[in-house]
């Protein structure tokens, strides 16, 4: 593993949306824009600060302008907005997001229930959204959901899935997300998959996201960095989840990647206490434990006290 | 990855004895019996299934004789148990464990904690235990507990670790674990420390006993395998943990592992539909969650049914 400056790790925190839309418990937007800040503070150089979708279908996230226009922009920092239409994007927009997130399913049984339409329907939605995003100063970026796995339809041909990759690009979208939406992946095919994606795009236009649905998100972070991946979704605390996995992982944990990621020496500038301390929050905010480890265990070099029997021995 | 029948995955199944012994709530003696009965069916060829140790000590195992005893031998099936010292090397023998381990920590401050002795004395037990097991049809494993880290002193030496590997084997014990006790290990460190092991004894007599404590246990798994490492200690659902991480995950998820083998092409011969059920049992059997993720979220091929509104589409 190479640990050189130029072998950065990127980590686009998504806790305040992939996270929060589907808590139960209200988040107020005062607590979403300390949480924004506060990984702005932490040394994040990409937060997906919220998203523009109807209200009555992600009602946690409905204060999304507020949350925009609240927070106290930190430079160098891109705060992007996950957008599903054109209304969303002009809303996005028009809030200050710098960055909008585009989403379609490499699967059209997923697509229709998740943005019910067909992946059809939604590509050409984005042709409408780059036409109306070329006239403001925001960049773009779209998401392959279900690139690794349908929960529906199951193994998804990757032929299809670069076919997708190419039509974004060919839409005038330059930066693309392969998503493994419901923690299907493994490491064989991610490396498979992020090679062939880099062989269309830079790494530094790619993100990968994962989730821990089965244990192997942090194993799929590192056999696409080694593919030769660099940009990576991420959620504090692990926030997130998947409807069709009650009881199971969400997104990979940033603490938990950071800390890896420090631990071999791979660089994300990003503070790992400041980003425990987060977390350690995220209980009383949320009223339920989350699934992050190294926010329990503490990292490696918080070394405990000597037992008092043994110091008198 | 190499997927030939020889690269087969070796599980051995620690939860009887690694994933029990913390537990809280008394499991009846005829449950550890079914839960080990329940492994061989499943197609493990390794299982530690108890250890004789003080029933002051670790009171939830307290049953080891009863335990060796009631189980239904399967052939091929080798049944390990946990022994401190001479004596509880005498008790399990006689009640026909076919593999002791002997257990010392690197770390010298770890090793008086848990074992209450140095590691000196520690050696002097095991000399006496290998006459002695000399005379019997036993196997010998010892494991170096710490070996990636210790929760009091932190890093611990790599030349100590591949030392006390080397005195190990001019004691006459073949077989060696080295265990991430408290789950501190990262991948850079186990390919170093895993080729340099393999440098003393081949890859049969070597297992890798990793923790889930900071999320890295599958990560580390596979940086093992690639580096050669073929035998692997896992707990049926996460089982076990640390006490100097409260609410932190314990040993690895053996149906994770078998899940990530199965995804990736990688043999290990253990029937995973039958370990799932095993662990959806133990909640019940426990009084609490388990740590392990696809017990939860199902196989990627145990699809959902198509949404009924998009089946009338």
């Amino acid at each position: 593993m190479n640990t050189s400056h130029s072998e950065r790790l990127i980590v686009q925190e998504v806790a305040p949306r992939d996270g929060l839309q589907i808590e139960p418990t209200w988040v107020a937007t005062t607590d979403k824009i300390a949480l924004v800040d506060g990984l702005s503070q932490a040394g994040f150089t990409r937060i997906e600060a919220g998203s523009f979708v109807s209200p009555k279908a992600i009602p946690a996230l409905r204060d999304g302008e507020e949350v925009f226009r609240g927070i106290a922009r930190r430079a160098g920092v891109t705060y992007v907005a996950l957008v599903p239409n054109l209304k969303g994007a002009q809303r996005a927009i028009a809030a200050g997001a710098d960055e909008i997130n585009l989403v379609m399913s490499a699967s059209q049984t997923h697509n229709r229930a998740n943005m019910r339409m067909s992946c059809e329907a939604s590509l050409a939605g984005f042709g409408e959204i780059v036409a109306f995003a070329a006239r403001h100063p925001v960049s773009l970026n779209a998401t392959v959901a279900t690139t690794f796995g349908c929960p529906f339809e199951g193994r998804i041909d990757e032929d299809r899935v670069l076919e997708i990759v190419a039509h974004y690009l060919a839409l005038g979208i330059p930066n693309v997300t392969l998503a493994d939406t419901t923690g299907m992946a493994n490491p064989v095919q991610v490396r498979r998959i992020v090679t062939r994606a880099l062989a269309l795009l830079p790494a530094s236009a790619l993100t990968l996201h994962f989730h821990n649905t089965r244990g192997l998100g942090l194993v799929n972070v590192l056999a696409a960095y080694e593919a030769g991946a660099r940009r990576f979704d991420a959620a504090l605390g692990g926030l997130g989840g998947c409807p069709f996995a009650p009881g199971a992982s969400g997104n990979i944990c940033t603490e938990d990647l950071v800390n890896l990621c420090d631990e071999v020496g791979i660089d994300t500038g990003i503070d790992l206490p400041h980003l425990i301390a987060m977390s350690r929050r995220l209980p009383a905010l949320l009223g339920h434990e989350v699934p992050g480890q190294v926010a329990k265990a503490g990292r490696n070099c918080d070394l405990h006290p000597v037992p008092a029997a043994l110091q008198a021995a």
